[in-house]
This record gives structure tokens, sequence and C-alpha cells, in this order.
């Protein structure tokens, strides 16, 4: 089965990147806005207990952090995906770390960008468009993020949730 | 904010499920195939606490429970609204009227009936083709259920997992 790991940010802002994602995303119907944290990767049935055990130790040994966002970005040229900038901290670099070690460990051809996806697989028309319409746009948002969840894939591309983990072992 | 609970059974029933709701289910997009065990409820961020302590505690004393399918049963002519009949047990019905109970007291039109929709909005002639096609299909199956998960809406009508419950308390 396939088994990725998300952060889902508050209602308040999945509908905000909602409003873009519906008609620049074609995820948009397979998952709510999110910010992953560990993209995804095989594991079978009988791995699952020791995945589930791994990423229950990373969420204990995370503290709650302040996801903020700023402004929009862009991989473009890379990839035209255009994404609300999650800033930086330390503890959501832990915490990727943390997904990233030991049984978790993955070979990842990124570096890790926090971001929340707003628009994908666009053409140059289309991104130009999103992108330059959007930084007039104030996108500005704080607020706390205590957990996150492990999904896996269903053959029709959807995601479902297998197990939310709590920051801080709460 | 609009929350609801609910069961998602194994990945292997929700694709057999899926395979149906594609055609039959305009709610197809918005949540994962699943077994509803606490309607569609009205909470505020500040009720969120209290909520979530309350279905800990009804999970916690709840046992994991086998979930049992034995054939598709329909709601017509009520509803045009074709399922997956989960057989009744204990466990679930003690898990339903302990998220139906104390804090989480809910008005409820109908009486508890555990099923999966895979079918809904159906017109009659829809309704009758599906039915009587599915009458003919061995949908048996049998697994474990070990936990459950508090969704709450987006203003897109999708649905988005704020917490796992794990029955038993484990």
């Amino acid at each position: 089965m396939k088994f990725g790991v998300v952060i889902f940010p508050s209602k308040k802002l999945q509908d905000v990147a909602n409003s873009y994602r519906k008609r620049y995303d074609p995820h948009y119907a397979l998952i709510s806005p999110h910010l992953t944290i560990k993209e995804v990767f095989e594991a079978s049935e009988e791995e699952l207990k020791d995945v589930t055990s791994a990423l229950a130790l990373a969420a204990k040994e995370t503290n709650p952090f302040d996801l903020t966002i700023r402004k929009v970005s862009s991989f473009s040229p890379v990839n035209n995906v255009v994404y609300l900038k999650v800033e930086p901290t330390d503890e959501l670099q832990h915490l990727y770390d943390r997904v990233h070690s030991g049984m978790l460990d993955q070979e990842v051809p990124y570096s890790f960008v926090p971001h929340i996806t707003i628009g994908q697989k666009l053409s140059d028309d289309e991104h130009l468009d999103m992108y330059s319409q959007l930084q007039l746009v104030d996108v500005s948002h704080e607020e706390k993020v205590d957990r996150f969840h492990l999904l896996y894939q269903l053959e029709n591309g959807t995601w479902t949730v297998y197990e939310t983990f709590h920051l801080g072992g709460k």
C-alpha cells in the first residue's frame, strides 16, 4: 500500500487554498489542502505497525509549532507548481528529519521546502496567469500546528486517513 | 463548524465500494467510503475540546469488533440509497449509543442501520438497475474495526479528518 504523511492546516486556511485549487490543481478532488512532510512511500500491512510506532515517537519528540504564511511562491521553472510558502521553523525541520530517519528513511529527490500546493500541472500560460495574479493578494496567515496524519491511497487516487499523531505526545 | 464521526473500512473494502460509488454516488469526491456512526453536527472551536474528550472516552469504553458484510440492501422506498449492509453487533450499537449520549446527544431522524453507502440520489430507474444488478454479486466481507475518526467539513463540501480514536483505548 502507498502511504504519505501530511499536516492538514485549519479549515480556514484549507478553504482559502481550495478557492485556488478548484481551478488550478487537478489533485483538488483527491486530498484536502495539506503540507506534505513525507512523500508517498510503500509499506506492507506487516510493516504498518512499525511505521506507526516510529511516527508516534517522532510526534512525541516534536513540539507544537506556528505555521506562518507570508507569500505565494512557485517551483517554476523546475515545476509549474504554485504554493503557499510555509516559513521554515526548527520544529518543522526536526519533524521532517525524524520522519526520514531510522526505519522511515527514504530517498527524496528534493530538499524540504515546506509548502501548501494551490496549483500544479499548469501550462506555462496558466502558471504565469495564476502566479502574477496572486502576487497582488495578501495571503498572510498564522496558526498553531499540534498534529499530523498518516494517510493511505485508494485505487482511485484519493487518500484516506489511517491515523492522527499529536505533537508533544499529547 | 460541521463535524461528523465515521469508520473508514479497510482499503480493500473502500476500493470495492468506490467501484460502485464512482458511478452511483454524487458524494464520491467528497469523502472516502465510510460507515457513519454520528451524522453531521455543529460544534464551535470552543466545544471541540469537550467533543474530542467525549469521543476518546467512548472509544476507550468500546472493544474492537468485527465488521461483517453479507449483502447489498436499500433504503428504498424512503430513500433511493443502496448500501453494503453491515451486520449489527453489540459493540457497534454500544459505540453508536455512546456517541449520542451526554454532551454528544443529538436528535436523529432515523434509527441506527449500520451501512456503507455505495449509491445515492438515484432516480427510480437508476436505483432499480443498480440494486437488481447487485443482487447477483457476492459482497461477503469481514474485517476488524479498531478505530474511528472525527471529521470536519470544508466549504466545498469535502471532509477532512481532525482526529483518530482507537477502540479499547489502545
